[in-house]
């Protein structure tokens, strides 16, 4: 039988997400569970996995899925095809494509960073179509990104490139939970907006929550504190990206993830703020867009990086017949 | 005749030097100018190349070189074929390939930035050899580099990629020459670590110059200023370092040029603070090397640079036609 589909799983702190993907970017067929992530057993959390995939190869489109293209919250590693996501601390080294692999009847099982799995998915059907050298990035609860060089995905050799919500851009600044000081997530996130803005005096309107949503309307009404928090946020955010660019040459940062979604509260100084920060020549040009992939995002770019990676030859952690 | 040599020119603010190169990376045949950066008058600088190209195709292995290879000061712009290197202020836009090319009888030209030579010298023959994901740097009076990332070059589409003296670790920092704020050149080339000292109230030896050396000469005697001020440039270097490695995933980082010579004064710092910025699992095996290629490093990347980028097909800023 012909095998146009990918069996695509989104692997994040809240939520297991897995589709059949066709050619198009459709999704043919979905399956989904919550992360029991703060549950401390990893075997409950490879259940969920199981259980997605289990739902997709029960679908009549399974027998056309001809390999498995998973997206994972970082860090991963796909050279030994484990992950060790932050943000499910039951998993450290935990062996998923292997899982993977065997549940899915030996398919082949690619294996990268959800942010390379978003720059997979703008660089096939959104905002980065036809660019060559970009950097996408999603800037929600935490920071994560992914790259586009010379019209190839960039997932490195284990799976993490583009992971610039952790690269120090104030270097004598807050520590970071990574460990790090003055990262960007820990300067640019939702949180780290929101506790900014509360730590000066802002407050939401009562009965809101104190997101960085929150923030942006306060902004949008003209708070100048607010107004500060989402300045300092998209310097941070500035001189990172200006520092991809300048470190590889990319040509266009797209940002999708709910901080982005305070639209020109953010880009508006974003863009002011690279003009400052990307001062050579070659960086000069840069541009910044909103993403235009919407939340199936994960799942669409799962998928393309596991074609891309067939493609190139690659099977990231696990890959060609049968894995390695 | 068989061509098997690369005639490669390597352009900085104080000399312009040229050589044959051949496949093992021996330089043959030398020629060399002094810079006349100051002189105002692009035509100047324009006549010493011209100087340069004719003093080696006078020679009588001139007719075994199949190409031209140019490493530059940047920024290039190897679409363009032109350099602008900061310093040497009478070129902008200088349209050096077109020149080199006809002056050199029509042999195809590259064109790289000077870091990204150096990044192929460490890679063909020096720290890098056999490394799949590189970055090679220059810490001197400015700060340079390069990357080689999946085995391969990264010269970027403008050939500037690896500007790591560029990138800002400190977003709230100083000025730097560029425009930007808190840029790694600005922390850690030798003059910003001799200012930095000096403005503590570290002053050299009787009748030795404030350089970043004499810096290194107290900090081996204990004097605590100028371990400080190496200290500081260690830190800017290695958030610039664990950055590119966070963005990019390299595997190990070489260092070269003058203020590297500081030996363990730098390296020693370099790799504690490493420790502290290059936090995540996949970054944390990251080596830190002194590079290896001495004086030359220059004019055997240039040539090293056009092999490989001729040899993908790339031709930067010139290529084509006439190959190996």
């Amino acid at each position: 039988m012909h095998t146009d589909l990918v069996a695509a799983l989104d692997i994040g702190g809240t939520k297991i997400a897995g589709a059949l993907v066709d050619g198009g970017g459709r999704l043919l067929v979905r399956a989904q569970r919550p992360t029991p992530a703060r549950a401390g057993a990893a075997d409950r959390v490879g259940a969920a996995v199981t259980e997605v995939l289990d739902e997709l190869s029960a679908a009549a489109d399974w027998p056309r899925a001809g390999a498995v293209g998973i997206g994972s919250a970082g860090p991963v590693d796909a050279k030994a095809g484990s992950v060790s996501p932050v943000n499910i601390p039951a998993w450290r080294d935990y062996p998923l494509v292997a899982q993977v692999r065997e549940r899915a009847g030996g398919l082949p099982v690619t294996l990268v960073g959800d942010g390379v799995a978003i720059a997979a998915a703008e660089h096939w059907q959104g905002a980065a179509r036809g660019r060559s050298d970009a950097l996408c990035m999603v800037v929600s609860t935490g920071v994560g990104g992914g790259l586009v060089l010379g019209g190839q995905l960039h997932p490195g050799p284990t799976g993490n490139a583009g992971h610039i919500g952790h690269i120090s851009v104030d270097m004598n600044g807050g520590i970071c939970a990574c460990g790090s000081r003055g990262c960007v997530e820990s300067l640019a996130s939702g949180p780290s907006i929101a506790r900014y803005a509360g730590e000066a005096g802002w407050s939401p309107a009562p009965g809101d929550e104190a997101s960085a949503a929150a923030v942006a309307a306060s902004a949008r009404a003209g708070d100048l504190v607010a107004i500060a928090a989402f300045d300092r946020a998209a310097r941070a955010l500035a001189a990172g990206i200006a520092a991809t660019a300048t470190l590889v040459e990319i040509e266009i940062a797209v940002i999708g993830g709910g901080v982005a979604g305070a639209g020109e509260v953010l880009f508006a100084p974003l863009r002011r703020e690279l003009g400052r920060y990307a001062t050579l020549s070659f960086v000069q040009g840069l541009e910044v867009v909103p993403a235009q992939m919407g939340t199936d995002a994960g799942l669409v770019g799962a998928a393309a990086a596991c074609w891309k990676l067939l493609e190139d030859g690659g099977g990231t952690g696990g890959g060609g017949t049968g894995g390695r």
